[in-house]
């Protein structure tokens, strides 16, 4: 199968990062393909960000639907878009932060969520009660990293955010730890070994949720509120979304 | 004050009469601007369209903050992209089904919302949950008219809708009725008449509750998520929201 | 329109810096009565007070729609009789825990209430329950001041107050107060610049909000729960209550 | 023990019915002293009544107190002044609906209440979640019939509410009835019999509830909120109730 | 009546010690017969204990069915096979657990659980929630004793569990405690009047309610989930449970 | 990996079909071991059967960790006694309850769940919470066929089944499907294909749910309520489970 992972922001280290991680876990027969939009801000920090990342990520998503690619991975863990790219495509689209929560309610009792700047911790909460999951949501801790300084060489961030995974699992009552950032995403195992419990990192949780779709045939039901959208005369700028090609 | 209404769809015979019954119950003293994005779709009836309205819509309050603007009402009742706009915004920001939902449960013990498209429905359940207010929302109800079908003079959108909310009155155990749309807020006062209950329109509700906010001087909080968001890169054709000016 | 603003309790100084506020953010138009009952405690601070002040409160209500009142305010934290009163009443009743609720849910993403007596803060987590709002309600504090102390010239309530302001907004992860009492109405304009935050005051927002909803023809529907109530035999002390003149 | 029944309506025929039905599930050591207040409605169908009540309910728990009373029962389904009672009373003080509701859940999966008018169903609600037994609530259903025409010798309502119960267990989903006024305490065990299910009556449930609370020796806390009310001036008519004399 | 109350636990000491304060709160009429299963765990301290002790009760049950018994308690804070005691059972079964909170929820604002090990905090917490009841629970906290130190002379048991219920009730914001072990049952009065507080004991209140359904004539539903499972093929060591013999 | 599906129940021609199934669907390098208890009922429909279906699990879990399982899936709609099981287990243990739910709230915006006979429904919707998943599920529907009925040669189960899964599309409101029985794991694709909407079944489901966590390294977390049971005492006929070999 042919799985493409979008990394709504432009920032291509963290793109290739993710590319990477998401490939030591793929399965055999799962090929790769880790993009960044051609437009859109370098880091997601604000909705405002948040917002201004789905048009480039829906362009990604409609331009896979014409490559062939069987399934989405949406690697930001605001998981934005979602919906919208899910109307698009006829496979299996999974967030990142969805994927993760799904991941440790199966995993342990009450989890943490570790992430950036505390502005986003919000977001986080939204999306636990979105997904149903905020039941098992002991905590969502900021660490007060700018997404970019996970990319930055020799930045503290490993050991910054290894501490807020340990704090988490003294003080919240979790007994395993979710990574709020798809930049994370190569910490995981490190962090793991470092704090004696289990770590679930998003990206590669949704390739594996999304190869499971995809061996049991089932994709985005196209009976209800994500059916295709109806095509329709856009605009300006953004024009070229009108769909009428469908 | 001054009062921009974004109409965040670009058919401008709705933006037209969403001022018109907008400057209808505004204060004396309030200047209403209404606006269509200079981008987007010419109507909203799929979560893709939705996410696609908010760039526009964005590029009006970044417009509109440079024009003096003392707040904002979003006219369209998914409410796109509310926080990102609060977060650029120092004055208040409204969103049309917040305010109508708002307003329904001062009125009543339970209200019912007649919208348009089915497909629509969960998008008004998920934001009267949002709101804290699905406790009050006793259901959504399609009216299965697509969105310009308001604006087609002599086709049969008035008796349709006027039926369903006599229906939702009879059937949903609600005592009052939202309506679904800001193509819709026209037809506000007749048809509460016609089904002897009240009937609460968005527009004109977030119209009065933003000159509410700025009387009572009170903005969007500026201390927590809705901080102004970090400048940064942004590139391709979005390359202007950077927001490096501010 | 006539706004009747029924302080429950029979402090009459309380009364009249209740009725000095909403004058000062009421609109042109706005008649503004502020009232005692005639009966009842001289503060409320236990549910015993609480349902002893609602005859007079009530006896006000019935009074107000012979003298041609067009909209209420309940001037309790409580909101005592808000919906007997509602029953009453033509036009819309508006309890002051209600509308500081609903405006600080749209000016931050969370609200700290700052209230009098640790007692009372089970009452104001039960309204925000009651009207969908307990999401956004970070805390309710009590500052353990008796509500006549912030009646008391050379009181130190200013200041207590002020100070457990501050601490919420630093402990609570709220962006913005309510003030959780009727009687701290005139501080609201000070603490705001005090804490560098919003801050909501029940008052003078319930003041916009019945201003709001007759300006858009909304009031109570009467269809259901909230009709009139049937008349019927009242004895004893009570026994002008039964409403028979209707 | 002394328990005492306060039927908050002043419908004596009522009080004496309910007095007996208590006598008849009372254990031999309790003493069942069945009393309407001296003043307030006839019977309670609003929220105003309900209001109304409260003062005539609240004087027979103050007297309560000087005869020794051990715990009281406050027998309308809407539990009238039930937490202002708590405040007043050293024993323990159980609500109708609360008693009945809580049985109900020990009782079945779920439960359907049947009750008078169709504007009391959404105190029932209310109540349900505020008991958190809102989970086991399948419906409220009305019959439609007036408080006092459970009185009324040769009335239909005894059929009308077995037929209600009946319809209640085929569409709801439920497996045990609750009553839903006091007035048809009498009922109970004929209903029964005839629908052949659990029907839970609020009045005998809370004899026994009260009664086992004794025998537990367990009373209201008064740690907290319901400590007793502080002393305080009451003026005009309810001057009475300062309760200074404590 | 007769009341079986099983300690699904083996430990012989700890049900003596159960049904001798059963017995000191049970009515003059109700024969007390307290029961260890014939085969389980010596104490219940994990899932893994739980699901094992219940074949044990379950036994307990369908022999209690041949000798008379009208109702059951569980007397295990887990409420372990509640539900399928329910189904074998013509009369009231009831968990020590759901008697504590319901009662806990008549006699304060909120409640304070205190138990043993801090492993079971969740079951306890999942209990409160399936109930209705976890909006009373303001905290469920472990003392870290071993349910069968409770059972060792000389230990400090006591000295442990009264100053964690001393400090439940400083810092959760709660009035009252529930002692959350049936080994527990002793030290009811002694903590109470050592904190000043009112202290709920599951299985003392489990009887009086059990008691009181049968007062009032009320058995598990058998119209729904709980009617009596349908027989079949068991085998293995659990072949005797296949209850052909109905 | 070596993952051993365990069908509780005690009928082999059901334990064969799910191993089948499960294998159509497991990676490559997945040994699939489907197994039933030694122990237990030959179907699963009440709580009763369910909970004497555990201690037959719990000793192929106990038998799992000797043998070198990697991970484990419990093969009954009502996922018993996961959580002990998970205790016990090194690797993780999946519910296929569990493991529709989430598949299917990643499918679609609403689902509706088809089973068996109407007694197990309830179970059904408590798992649905208990998983917090309770807001995708739109209604669960017994189609009142026996679970052997599945396995009966010329059973008219597949249609019946068919049917009740083509209503729910069409008056729930959902737009996928779980199917509610392991025994029906064999209809997914048929029905797929029949309905036109996704179908998802919990054994498939959780096969790919166990790999995926298999692949990502996450096991059941062992720092809280899912520690490794405390070892101890067993009498009777269960001495066995004591553990003390660990």
């Amino acid at each position: 199968m042919k799985l493409k992972i979008i990394n709504p922001n432009t920032t291509r280290s963290m793109t290739d990062k993710i590319g990477g991680c998401a490939r030591a876990v793929a399965a055999p027969g799962t090929e790769i393909v880790a993009v960044s939009p051609g437009m859109g801000p370098a880091s997601i920090e604000s909705h405002y960000d948040e917002a201004l990342s789905v048009p480039g990520l829906l362009e990604e998503v409609i331009k896979g639907e014409r490559e062939g690619v069987d399934a989405y991975v949406i690697a930001c863990f605001g998981d934005p878009g979602l919906y919208a790219a899910r109307e698009v495509a006829r496979g299996p689209v999974i967030g990142i932060a969805e994927a993760a929560m799904h991941m440790a309610s199966l995993t342990g009792t009450g989890f943490s969520v570790v992430t950036t700047l505390a502005r986003t911790c919000n977001i986080a909460w939204h999306l636990a009660e979105r997904y149903g999951l905020a039941r098992f949501c002991r905590n969502v801790r900021a660490s007060d990293l700018a997404v970019l300084d996970l990319e930055r060489p020799g930045s503290d961030a490993r050991r910054i955010i290894t501490e807020a995974c340990r704090q988490a699992l003294a003080e919240d009552g979790s007994d395993c730890i979710v990574l709020g950032c798809a930049g994370m995403t190569d910490l995981c195992a490190e962090i793991a070994d470092a704090i004696g419990a289990p770590v679930i990192d998003g990206v590669t949780s949704a390739v594996k949720l999304a190869e499971a779709m995809a061996a049991l045939g089932i994709a985005t039901s196209k009976r209800g509120d994500w059916a295709h959208p109806p095509p329709k005369a856009y605009s300006g700028m953004l024009e070229g979304f009108g769909m009428a090609r469908r």
